[in-house]
């Protein structure tokens, strides 16, 4: 068994995995991609920083590192073509993404994930090492959503299944029945912001955050943290539900004394079988 | 025949159905919605600006000018139940929309159509008097859509119908088939800047506005105007696909030299038989 690789983007979750991954006995080396990774993030561990378009780099990299195992973690910003400047090995990658490069994010990470496994490697997903950053249904924290609170979450749940199969976005807004707001590529940050604009004071609102239905769980996770809930709070909102299993928390107890702190209820739900 | 009564929100689309009624040897009353019409669009008509709460006087209105037809024109945005301060006629309205204030706007409104059918008015759509600012479908200015441009609208189609069927927007901004903003309560200029911050130099980008599948022509039509061109551009964007027959333009032929002056293209589609 070789090492575990990580390719990282932004955020605290790369860290979190390299310190998962050696406390199973796994060697572990980072990737950073410039411009998202946050060095003081890697800087315990070995690393390097790379640029997106370096692949060749990358490649090896990770095979000097003996890494076997994969794991794509933190943000990125989908770059344009023109800025990634890609060497040999990542133009010949680029070719073989070839029309997944046009889909959405859901398409083009799923053809990078094969392409990797082409590659010799096996992708894993990060829940699959931060197993206690995912949470079971549930509520976590004191305040539990009452009946129109729960109306919301189960609307939000059909209007983000309905988006994620046209692999759109994995969140949106919903306040006594209306759809405030709905994530495409913004994030979710951005989307909480435009919602408290258009929110009526007092009267409810939740964030619902799903996995997009058939989304590989390799990539891009939906993730939420502290600062997710401090968003919602501002926002206006009474609180947040997300799918249980399928969602990473960077900070799960800080994620609870925020919605503690607020307020707000925060809970791991089913999507299929969520109750009103 | 009794008049046409206009319950007016912004621009300048009431006055222009006010012109197009009289030519028809209407009589005409304008209520304009207070903090929404502009009283300079409606000045030179019969015409009161009137709080949306205050229903009783409305209908007093409508009555002593023998209004027999009503038209809903402009945009407003939705009050919050808190600060409309209802007068009488308006909490018995309010309560005859019972569970309709918590539906999406195609709820809302087409439940208030009901109520004025009801109170003995005919409610009519904007685009039965104003029929030349309704266009067929084909290509307005002198820019076409490329191929690429047609498989983004193709996409923009089916993306916007999806969220119409749950009754959330009537718009998206697509850029080589990543769908980069969907538009729900913000309204198309601001999902348009948004647009463009995600958006890729150089790489294309329309933006699609539809009718809702099974949406009411008679309230909330789609409508664009020289300012969705001049946002368009600014976003980066190549050009504008809107439904024909179903959508309202404010201003033809300023709509037709904006999108020439920018370079975009502006094109009327029927989405029920658009080819890439």
């Amino acid at each position: 068994m070789g090492g575990v690789g990580i390719l990282a983007g932004g955020g605290p979750l790369p860290a979190q995995v390299a310190e998962a991954a050696r406390a199973q006995g796994r060697s572990v080396f980072i990737i950073g991609f410039d411009g998202f990774a946050e060095p003081e993030q890697l800087a315990p561990w070995p690393h390097e920083m790379v640029r997106l378009g370096a692949a060749g780099r990358m490649l090896s990299l990770l095979h000097t590192h003996k890494c076997s195992d994969l794991v794509l973690i933190g943000p990125i910003r989908r770059p344009s073509l023109r800025s990634l400047c890609p060497d040999t090995e990542g133009a010949r990658i680029l070719a073989r993404l070839g029309r997944a490069l046009f889909a959405g994010d859901d398409g083009l990470l799923a053809a990078l994930v094969r392409i990797l496994g082409e590659e010799g490697f096996t992708v894993r997903g990060a829940h699959e090492f931060l197993s206690a950053a995912v949470a079971q249904p549930g509520i976590l924290g004191c305040v539990a959503p009452d009946s129109l609170a729960r109306q919301d979450i189960q609307r939000g749940i059909e209007v983000v299944q309905a988006l994620g199969c046209l692999d759109i976005g994995q969140g949106c807004v919903v306040q006594n029945g209306l759809v405030l707001a709905v994530e495409a590529m913004e994030g979710t940050d951005r989307m909480l912001a435009r919602a408290g604009e258009c929110h009526q004071p007092g009267a409810g609102g939740v964030l619902v955050k799903l996995l997009k239905p058939g989304q590989d769980k390799r990539a891009d996770m939906p993730t939420i943290g502290p600062s997710t809930l401090r968003n919602a709070s501002k926002a206006g909102l009474r609180g947040v539900a997300f799918e249980a299993a399928n969602t990473l928390m960077t900070d799960r107890d800080g994620c609870i004394a925020e919605a503690d702190k607020a307020g707000l209820f925060l809970i791991a739900i089913d999507p299929t079988h969520f109750a009103v």
